[in-house]
């Protein structure tokens, strides 16, 4: 094994790799058979000349410590002796994976569209039964089987322009919605537009720091310029206009800002923006001619009293004409709120104030990649358009919207006040999201122990957490963090009883942990 | 309406843009509102800083006249008078639009993991309901709503290398196996490994002409370099090694060629390569370290009598140990085959010979677009691994597909006799995949009259078709065909019925259409 592969292979290990991807990846290098012969042969693709952007992409959410945790899920199936039983994944939002059940009209739904025998015989409510047929109608050959426009089919479109329009009190177009699969694809459709350069300049966008890395990792593959604003910690995450000015002119002496992300509410952070906070953002960007990704896929995750979601989209639209020329992109999921449908693939964008042609060039991109999936399409229109007080299927729904949401209410409530009883940890109140991203001391010798070991200390403490417990969280290095403060992100999503026991585990850890490096 | 924009209108609507996007296209143009306030303030995206590689990228199986049919189609609903009652869509590889119906397992399957109960209620075969509970096995929490590994739940993976074994007789590695959202996704995640300059020079990929526009659009949007080589369409569409020596010795002028695509059974060109066509290629190959693209999406659509389907893999393995150094990509589908489940966006991708570190950058670039849908996976589960002799399902299941694919052979051969009979046509045998690409003559004074209408003339015959028959068609231009000809692409997905019906009404247009232009 040549130095160079040797060096990208801890590379790799020590950046990101898919969860259970350790499956794939370690007996990769323990194979026999001709594998050798892979490195003798001159190759058209080699570490050497590949994409160099790829090589710098990280994606911390399936890192190195999920690898480990999926290895050592695998040695507890093969009857390893550990001081804990099961692994707790703490370390992404996967709600259905950590038990939490699917919504039942979104699933009849589905069922129904997948197989249509079912709409007759299948003796579903007759709103599940319309709700599929009018899918259905919307679909070449009436099957979703057939390819849909790549924007996604009409009718669904029509379905979120009437949820944004209750939502925020304000007219919404169904032809600035584009249906997703998930918001990743749209937010990397956007992100894309900006690859260019300006008077010399690469195009730079701002981004939250700590921030969810799927703009780090976007920004890396696109070549473009990372400009990080540091979150207000002390203020429960907020945005600090100052700060903003500050990142935004340090950023400009090496490229050309055209953008700015904002994850409202937060992640990791799981602050929810007020009214002004976001009116101030919108004013910045306007003043500094910037185009707003405006990441609202918690929407429905608001747990805090005192706490309500404003869409970019309303309060720019109330801030009146004179903000009329601010670009804005809106995204959203059926992979979070009361749903949780990640493995659904589902998602949408509304687009704002966009110049025509730009928009039609976007449109345009979109097309060569078919289009999303139908089912996904199909979850997102019961999403947006969910049954209504007087539907069959209404009670039932607002039974499991309702408990989720007030379970997981109580999970973030119960969580901020474990992690502030902690020596040395300060935790802010998770307003909204699925999050909590707490900042905790480490003592001196713990400090050193990682350095001597190679790893950030944060990275240090959640592998012994994970060796000694079971708990899988995300070292705050994955989301980014003001130098010298340590922090991690975990997922509110274990259920309550899962959650407390992990949230006593994890007390007794870090006791034994200080007391050992103090 | 600044005269930049106008351009870039036109520039999009002579382009690509998708299926039924006039719908949301056109109306753009005509609302009022606040829209004119769109152009005036200044923006942070706008045609002249959007990155250009977007501009430049076009999609012709979606493009302008898609845009057309669809208008077409609106005024027929409003009651419009044409000299036809439908628009016959023969432009896309859409096979459930076209009224093929879906394969009753796959969509038995898809419900009962969607909705578990159905597994113990809804009364299915008992391999129906084992296969939806070894999927949910490999599902967090039992959920297709959990994110799965990124590169597909490893029970599935297994079950694709099983395909391919069976298929090759050779080995297949799980772990090289990437299941995707269609195999366009996976095709754009490999081609984006080349973006890289060597020796100062842009990388560049080979790739046929006439090819499927997937490639060119993914080209010109990662600034690859299209390096084109002519299919032998008198000899039936194959490659010929000196026309492959030709393009690359005029390409290596200019860029660093790294790569070939080959798609086989061919699309658009409907031919079937021999094995000893893939053993040259694989030859050429190596002798120029070339990575090999197999897009492989119609390795069940071969209907001619000779013709087999060879994978690359098979030939490559065949072919010994002097050439385990070429690398290759093979692409699979279920858009296509007997299945033809386009909405469900599921595909594979196997990998072989790649470094390992190569590999493994792959998999962690892929980690952070999350996973494929988990309903498209159970999709490639039911076609890698269906129902076998003795099991419940699989009489049911041999009798739709035999039944899909006989109807397939049947239409396949009447398309190309029928357009042989035309004159001025000449149309290969319809070998294998899902298209007719016919070369036709045009009138000199037709070629005028597209000339004076600032069209292509395939272009312009491809509108008359059109707006006379309701016939909708992608001309030659879309896919790259020798200067001075003229082609266009269709499919063959229309059922028997419509396909005699459309054969007749094209024969009537063309001896009109010739008549009038001679």
């Amino acid at each position: 094994m040549s130095q160079m592969r040797l060096l990208s292979c801890a590379r790799l290990l020590s950046r990101g790799a898919a969860q259970s991807e350790i499956a794939d990846f370690v007996p990769l290098f323990s194979r026999k058979s001709p594998s050798n012969t892979r490195t003798m042969a001159s190759k058209s693709l080699t570490i050497e000349n590949i994409n160099p952007n790829i090589l710098k992409l990280e994606y911390a959410v399936r890192g190195p410590l999920v690898i480990r945790a999926a290895e050592i899920e695998k040695e507890l199936q093969k009857g390893a002796q550990k001081p804990f039983k099961t692994v707790i994944k703490a370390n992404i939002g996967d709600a259905h994976a950590m038990g939490q059940q699917p919504i039942t009209f979104i699933r009849q739904v589905i069922a129904c569209v997948t197989l249509p025998e079912l709409i007759e015989k299948g003796g579903y409510p007759e709103d599940v039964r319309q709700r599929a047929r009018d899918i259905l109608n919307g679909c070449g050959g009436q099957s979703v089987g057939s390819y849909t426009a790549s924007h996604g089919i009409e009718l669904i479109r029509r379905h979120v322009a009437e949820y944004i329009e209750r939502r925020d009190g304000h007219p919404a177009d169904w032809q600035d919605i584009v249906l997703s699969a998930g918001a990743s694809n749209a937010i990397k459709n956007v992100l894309q537009l900006f690859c260019n350069q300006i008077d010399g300049k690469n195009s730079g966008v701002m981004i939250p720091i700590p921030q969810y890395p799927l703009y780090s990792a976007s920004l890396a593959e696109y070549g473009l310029e990372q400009v990080g604003y540091y979150l207000d910690e002390d203020n429960n995450w907020a945005l600090d206009v100052s700060e903003l000015e500050r990142s935004l002119a340090e950023a400009e002496k090496k490229c050309k800002v055209r953008a700015i992300v904002v994850i409202n509410p937060g992640n990791p952070t799981g602050q929810v923006l007020t009214r002004d906070n976001i009116e101030s953002i919108i004013k910045f960007a306007k003043k500094h001619n910037l185009f707003v990704f405006a990441d609202e896929v918690y929407q429905d995750n608001v747990y805090a009293k005192g706490s309500k979601f404003f869409s970019f989209k309303k309060v720019l639209t109330e801030m009146g004409s004179e903000y009329s020329g601010v670009e804005l992109a809106s995204f959203m999921s059926v992979s979070k709120g009361y749903m949780g449908e990640c493995g659904l693939r589902g998602g949408w964008m509304e687009l704002v104030h966009l110049q025509r042609d730009v928009q039609a060039n976007l449109y345009k991109a979109i097309s060569a990649m078919l289009c999303p999936t139908t089912l996904g399409q199909a979850a997102v229109d019961c999403v947006a358009r969910p049954p209504r007080e007087g539907e069959p299927s209404f009670a039932l729904w607002k039974k499991e919207r309702d408990g989720v949401l007030a379970s997981l209410n109580k999970r973030a409530q119960m969580i901020a006040h474990t992690f502030n009883q902690m020596e040395g940890f300060h935790c802010n109140i998770v307003q909204g999201a699925m999050y909590a991203f707490p900042r905790f001391e480490l003592p001196p010798r713990a400090v050193e122990e990682a350095k001597k070991q190679n790893q950030a200390p944060d990275v240090f403490y959640a592998f012994k957490l994970l060796e000694q417990t079971g708990i899988c969280i995300v070292p705050g290095s994955g989301f980014g963090q003001r130098p010298g403060t340590y922090h991690f992100r975990t997922t509110i999503l274990p259920q309550p009883a899962l959650l407390q026991q992990m949230l006593n585990i994890f007390k007794d850890f870090h006791a034994k942990f200080t007391s050992e490096y103090k």
